[in-house]
């Protein structure tokens, strides 16, 4: 693989869990529902009698991003059956491309002769999925067929857009392909990729043939308003701004380009400190699926897509390969652990495009003359899209999960994310075993290991190890490690947001580790999470494990009653002592439609 | 008049400067904007080259309830020129009336053999504006022309509606004619006109005939859902719905039905209990400028149409004068003081169809990629609109503001609204002398009446009163008044909200009196509300009275300083003591753009 992959094995825990739903019940799921909707047989380029627009412009990468989990899941288990499925696929986009390299089943079956006319129409981004899928199966299982198909196409692409110039746009409308390629560079060794991926970076917002707007959407939208280096601002259209800010990164360490590293730490920076929601989720409005301004994090319409989660957690993760700097494993952390799996039903096979932070179910029946409502998130998850990007996103995420466990620089290896996990290399292996994050013991067990490092993550505030150890970028590093208990301080914290984020005026969330909880209204009476507010001192109740083994929360807080008034001086409260149930934020929204809350009331 | 309004004189103070600013500003400008977008011209039934559609079907309306408002201004004043505006528009409307009594322009001019043929096309409500404009123009001139011209109109929808029964729909679409047949049947003693406002109502919701949908809305969208005596829930456009509800009330007290007497209360109290707006404001949402479900108030996309709250007002007055009790004239001084008169400028020629109880000016500039926002109400007020009828139903409630005033019930003079003013009666007068709501004292001086009631209104917490009294629905009654001297205590008072109310969690809002208090950026430092948090005891101080002579307000509360981090455990807050300026809500958003709130974070 690219990156550390086949030297972790997940083998037990939370995260294995979760792969184990993925490979048995959202890989099958995600295959059938893109069978159901013609994602599968539209790659043999046939036209649709009731669509005449399908094949769907970004069908193909839905079934690229659903293989290169697939691949995965393959290079750790043997499958036969899910292997004949993606043998199959494979088959036909290879029988499907053009002499010269080309594959898209939209313009191959719709409008051939208008391919690569039009900067919005995905055919980059779908180029650039394909590629991943090519990396990741050859990768994975050591046959190259669709890696020489893509080869191909890149070829093909390089040749039209960089080496002749002659497509009427330079640069993609939708990033993807410039990570992709760079995926390609590293796992084939040529530097066309490499040069590729850089000119289409260059170019960006630096010429004069990309149109400025796309679908009447200004430039920033595709971030496509100044070259990359200048870029400061995260804006527009965010799991296109993740992709573009994963391969400006992934371009950085390449060529220790110091603008484009710079660039890089402003991006972040301006995200992680004034755009991001408390669960990692990023893209604060549905128009434009975008970034916003600071601090615009409201949580009723929060956008907040998956696929956006995890365009960040992709750009954190380069920036931590980099720089080796454990805040960038902390949001990696906060991502997986709430605005990604938050995405993904409980059950496995269902998915939320939009991840709200609070649902008043109200607002869904606001109207009682209107037959449609205002453009709120969905309340409870479904079983695919029209659009079903997010999806298959969560598939490849969670089949590569290993990538972000661990990382080995020097005689160092660095333990980013944990999990019971076995992490081996040249003549070394460490053995991590922790039920993490039900508790925050972690042990390790290390072989001819130089040094270990071991994240101590944002969240913790107090931590115990039982080997010497120095703090190294936010790592405790221990020479020469063998056997060593690691305890995290699992105590339920309350967070207060920035002041200058309206909705959470008043309001605190509780997070155990890295895991934010929430309020359901099934859980407390039914009730609006309004009608409580949270003691400073939550006095908190560990509960059950209801939730893929993460226990729920009992916190102390108090209950306002009724009245009759609509307004009335504020006279001396009445609140009643209450104990307030806290779920996982990932989990909520399984149980029907409910009132959730993250943000909740607090008492002085 | 066909209410009380001759017998009192509005002689100085808040109302009589408003009076005065309407008929010097807010009138002419009316006129002015109404000139130029062609309503005025309209009447005259031409077609217009650039705007097929144009006369729009209500223009007339919009005229008409301009020409109301000049009869009340002529009643009061003379104003040669202004007479022969009205005179002008009146024979223009009189000229082109057809043979047989009907008068609209738009179907005069744009589509004759379409009248009455679509329920959704504002007719009736057209009719209505005129006959009330006929009405009130009669009663304030004494000249007959266009009262004769709405009594054909009458004859002839009596006719085919009521008698024949031969239009293809049975009640308007537009609520209004009702409570204007009942203006003309009190005004010309017919009862033809009584009896058809009774169809109107006895069909309404209860007949095969009515398209149950207008525009793909339900049925409840104009009260139509079920027969008006089983209404209980406040549904559906809030003006229609205000307007409907105070012709229900007009019959009721008419007839003496119990049913519809009992529906009225219903209503009313589903509205001031469950869904209105502190400022009197109703109609929650944008979609269906409509009700919608208890304690949904959600303060920043507040729909709360200034026609909605004068229509409020109107069932609201026509509940005090059936019932006498004062909490009605509670509402219609709310109403008054707040949701109505913010919907003007200070300037007084600039208008809000919308008012908010939030503004947070990043919510209109939120999306950096996208030309268009979401629906927000704008944060300037406008001179016109293209449905415009917010500011001509300004034009006609400020200048028959003397209908509120007072009402005498046998021998007992009630005083409903407190302004420096004369009433006089068959062998009595009283004259009221205050400053009121500048402060709270009021001084009565009476001859001839036998008994005075004056109201104690529901937001007074003390009062004193110089002559022996005894309380009678919330009256405080003097037998044989001579002087007298009733003083409020004025001091500001903390509100909060019924806990069901989302926006309000957490929050308290201001009044002084009867005047709602506002948060503006523009007092305290361009910073978002939810910087600031108000003590409980809020330490007034009464500052300059720089709006309208209405003084602003210092209260105590506490500044929430920056903070770096986007989220960080709660710690000791290191909020730091600070005064907090606030204003009249009616006078916000007249120095520019600002954010706004009317609630405000509380300290415990």
């Amino acid at each position: 693989m690219d990156f550390s992959f086949d030297n972790v094995t997940i083998r037990g825990g939370f995260w294995a869990d979760m792969q184990k739903k993925n490979r048995e019940v959202t890989i099958p799921a995600v295959y059938e529902r893109f069978s159901e909707t013609g994602r599968i047989k539209g790659l043999s380029c046939c036209r649709f009698e009731d669509e005449p627009e399908a094949p769907h412009i970004f069908w193909d990468s839905d079934v690229a991003k659903w293989l290169e989990g697939s691949a995965y899941v393959l290079a750790k288990n043997h499958d036969p059956a899910l292997e004949a499925l993606c043998e199959e696929i494979i088959d036909t986009i290879a029988a499907h491309q053009w002499e010269d390299g080309y594959i898209n089943s939209h313009y191959t079956a719709v409008e051939p002769d208008k391919r690569f006319t039009d900067r919005s129409c995905h055919e980059l981004y779908t180029a650039g999925h394909l590629i991943e899928a090519g990396v990741a199966y050859y990768c994975a299982t050591g046959k190259d067929k669709l890696l020489k198909c893509v080869e191909r196409f890149a070829d093909l692409i390089d040749r039209l857009f960089r080496i002749e110039q002659s497509t009427p746009f330079l640069t993609p409308g939708h990033e993807e392909i410039e990570l992709a390629l760079v995926r390609l560079y590293r796992c084939t060794g040529n530097e066309r990729y490499r040069d590729l991926s850089a000119f289409f970076l260059d170019m960006r917002g630096n010429n004069d043939k990309d149109a400025p707007e796309i679908w009447g959407l200004k430039a920033s939208y595709t971030q496509s308003d100044k070259p990359v280096r200048e870029l400061s601002d995260a804006v527009g259209h965010a799991v296109r701004a993740g992709y573009l800010y994963t391969a400006m990164a992934d371009m950085a360490a390449i060529s220790g380009d110091e603008e484009l590293r710079a660039a890089c730490h402003r991006l972040y920076d301006d995200i992680v400190n004034r755009k991001m929601f408390i669960t990692g989720g990023v893209g604060s409005s549905p128009r434009g699926e975008a970034y916003t301004v600071p601090y615009d994090l409201p949580t009723e319409t929060s956008y907040a897509e998956t696929c956006a989660a995890i365009s960040l957690a992709f750009f954190s993760q380069r920036l931590l390969e980099a720089e080796g700097e454990s805040k960038y494993a902390d949001t990696v952390e906060r991502i997986l652990f709430n605005g990604f799996l938050s995405g993904l039903s409980l059950s496995g096979d269902a998915f939320f495009y939009e991840n709200p932070l609070s649902i008043h179910l109200r607002n869904r029946v606001k109207d009682v003359s209107v037959e449609h409502g205002d453009r709120f998130p969905i309340v409870e998850r479904k079983k695919v899209f029209g659009c079903s990007c997010c999806p298959p996103n969560v598939n490849r995420v969670l089949a590569s999960l290993e990538r972000y466990v661990s990382r080995t620089v020097g005689d160092t290896v660095f333990i980013d994310q944990y999990t019971e996990s076995t992490i081996t290399g040249d003549g070394f292996s460490v053995g991590v075993s922790t039920d993490y994050p039900v508790s925050g013991e972690i042990r390790v067990s290390c072989r001819g290991v130089g040094r270990l490092g071991l994240r101590i993550p944002g969240w913790c505030r107090e931590f115990t190890l039982s080997a010497p150890y120095k703090m190294e970028k936010g790592y405790a590093v221990i020479d020469g490690p063998g056997e060593a208990t690691l305890t995290f301080d699992m105590t339920p914290v309350l967070y207060g947001a920035n002041p200058d984020i309206i909705d959470c005026a008043g309001r605190g969330a509780v997070m155990r580790g890295p895991v934010v909880y929430a309020y359901e209204g099934v859980d407390n009476g039914g009730y609006i999470p309004e009608r409580y507010r949270l003691s400073r001192d939550l006095l908190p109740e560990v509960g059950d494990a209801s939730f893929c083994g993460i226990p729920t929360l009992t916190v102390d807080g108090e209950f306002i009653p009724d009245r009759d008034e609509l307004y009335a001086p504020v006279g001396e409260p009445d609140y009643r002592p209450a104990r307030v149930k806290l779920i996982p934020y990932f989990a909520f929204a399984n149980r029907g439609p409910s009132d959730m809350a993250v943000w909740i009331s607090l008492k002085d």
